[in-house]
């Protein structure tokens, strides 16, 4: 197997009509820019989709779900046995992220890589089962150089589902116990940061846990050298959804399919892609501004600025399916409004 | 005519169903709190409905619009044709508003109080024709008792519509040329501040149109005592526009019908009507902040944490409507998610 396929190029954004679109906006029955980032929106995707009139009625959403080595440091406010409880919960369709696909009308594609508490093959669910888990870093690098291939594989195979059912935007999320730990370590490595200013509360540690979190994250990175590169640092404290969400990243760009990134964990994976293919940034729009501490750090580091700030912390993809309407809404407004001319009304 | 119907008691909120739906909340399948807004947005809605399930899927929406007179001052980036213009552009369907309601399944009602260019009877028009304007209230109070009178009627019908129409929320927008200054002058006056702190841009001032808005405003302003009360001031300096949303807001508070304000109009509207009616503020909801100057000042007054903050300005409801889908899923997760013990899910 080989890491070649990451340095492919990303497809090219279509400036002619980001151009057209930006000069419809213009003609719009409304002041010049009063629809703000929803009009920024509208052209940015133009230029993505390569037409005037771009949309996002077609969306797919791959939650990718692993366990972590790292757990049995007690970094989680939950047990380990909950990651295969929740893709069960996936696959029955009562989950967050269930409910929101559905009445979003999503795709939803849930991909197990990995679990302690396995729960087998399960309808909706891509079994895509690289290890129970991964090693805990504070010990050992926590995958092999396989299973950061595979894992980076699994994403890049998501995309090419969501391409062939038509898909107009991909959303990534996550299910992990310990996940924001292993998020948070990976950022600390990327950005040079002090684990004490990235690692949070999680699923609800309090304080104590949290500097609990953060020593064992500094722990875990004094075994190696600070300069390292992105991808290597991805297979040493990374985790299996958080390589499959890097790897689905950069194949999406790679595609030419628009991304809307969710909270921390993805905006870290989000981060490691950009680390590894520069060119996937311009593919990708931010659905929220998580609680979790480390997230603005992260988006700042992108110069990402999100859709919304609800103070939710679930991940799943629940912030970017429900930051969703916004964009739809965006194209709606684009594509559907009558023009000043159309309209006969007088302008400024 | 009388005033007596503003100060009849608002509905009482069901102390018992917010505290099931918090406790259902507290039940499902996600970190305590991890939902953020969203959940507390479902559980005031369910003190508000009278259920710990509630839903906003019926959705009716109220543009009011007119003009004023304070235009002659030129304080707006359009003429005042526009009004009117737009009055049959909302008819047509061709305006955000349009736009927005179609995709969102929303009833639209638009309410002609009074326009200079007017477009007589359309369909999907409600004729409330009080004036073809305002008074410029530089020279003299913008309107007489017995327009302020039909205005705040006017909103109330509305309201009276939207509960025969099975309304599960109400959302009031605005259109009238000009009217930013009227909103801004009446802002001034119930809090107190200064017009060159709450004049904005409005359609798209510069910055020295903004100053000579100020000026005007501050013209305006001096003919009167600065402490008389909210209601006085509104039938001054507003519009009918203006009272008309107050009259609606205080009227869905006193039927039981949560609202949706939108930007900085709106928002002014709310302000009044919670000074003539204190108990109506606990049935509103924000939609978004504006990036019209005051907006941030008005809502800081009313303790309002608006749901989408995208550097919308245009007006119309189309704030509110665009941060609806949020309220939407809120209520989706709120009734449809999986509970612990129904997933098989371990807690904390």
């Amino acid at each position: 197997m080989s890491l070649d396929w990451l340095s492919l190029p990303c497809q090219n954004v279509d400036k002619k009509s980001e151009q057209l679109a930006r000069e419809h906006q213009a003609q719009l029955t409304k002041p010049p820019g009063s629809l703000g980032t929803l009009e920024t929106l509208a052209i940015r995707l133009a230029g993505l989709q390569h037409t005037a009139r771009p949309a996002v009625q077609r969306v797919w959403i791959s939650v990718f779900a692993a366990d972590h080595g790292v757990a049995a440091e007690g970094v989680s406010a939950f047990p380990q046995v909950v990651t295969g409880e929740m893709v069960r919960n996936f696959a029955n369709g009562g989950a967050a992220i269930s409910v929101l696909a559905r009445s979003l009308g999503a795709m939803l594609e849930v991909v197990n890589l990995g679990t302690v508490n396995d729960p087998g093959d399960l309808p909706n669910v891509r079994r895509a089962f690289i290890a129970p888990q991964t090693e805990n870093f504070c010990e050992r690098p926590a995958m092999t150089a396989a299973q950061l291939d595979l894992a980076l594989r699994a994403g890049a195979e998501s995309v090419a589902a969501a391409r062939e059912a038509g898909a107009q935007l991909f959303i990534g999320g996550e299910m992990g116990i310990a996940n924001t730990t292993a998020a948070a370590a990976l950022a600390c490595a990327l950005l040079g940061e002090l684990p004490s200013r990235l690692a949070g509360a999680g699923t609800g540690l309090d304080a104590a846990g949290i500097d609990h979190k953060a020593a064992v994250i500094a722990r875990g990175l004094a075994r190696y050298a600070a300069d390292d590169d992105a991808l290597t640092w991805l297979g040493r404290v990374g985790g299996f959804e958080i390589a499959a969400l890097t790897g689905a990243y950069i194949a999406s760009a790679q595609q030419g399919l628009p991304v809307l990134v969710d909270g921390f964990i993805t905006t870290v994976a989000a981060l490691t892609a950009t680390r590894i293919h520069p060119g996937c940034r311009e593919w990708m729009f931010f659905g929220h501004r998580s609680r979790e501490r480390g997230h603005a750090q992260t988006l700042a580091a992108l110069n990402a600025d999100p859709l919304i700030d609800l103070g939710l912390r679930l991940g799943e993809a629940s912030g970017a399916a429900t930051a969703l309407p916004l964009m739809r809404l965006a194209c709606e407004l684009h594509s559907r409004m009558a023009t000043f001319a159309q309209a006969g009304v007088s302008g400024a």
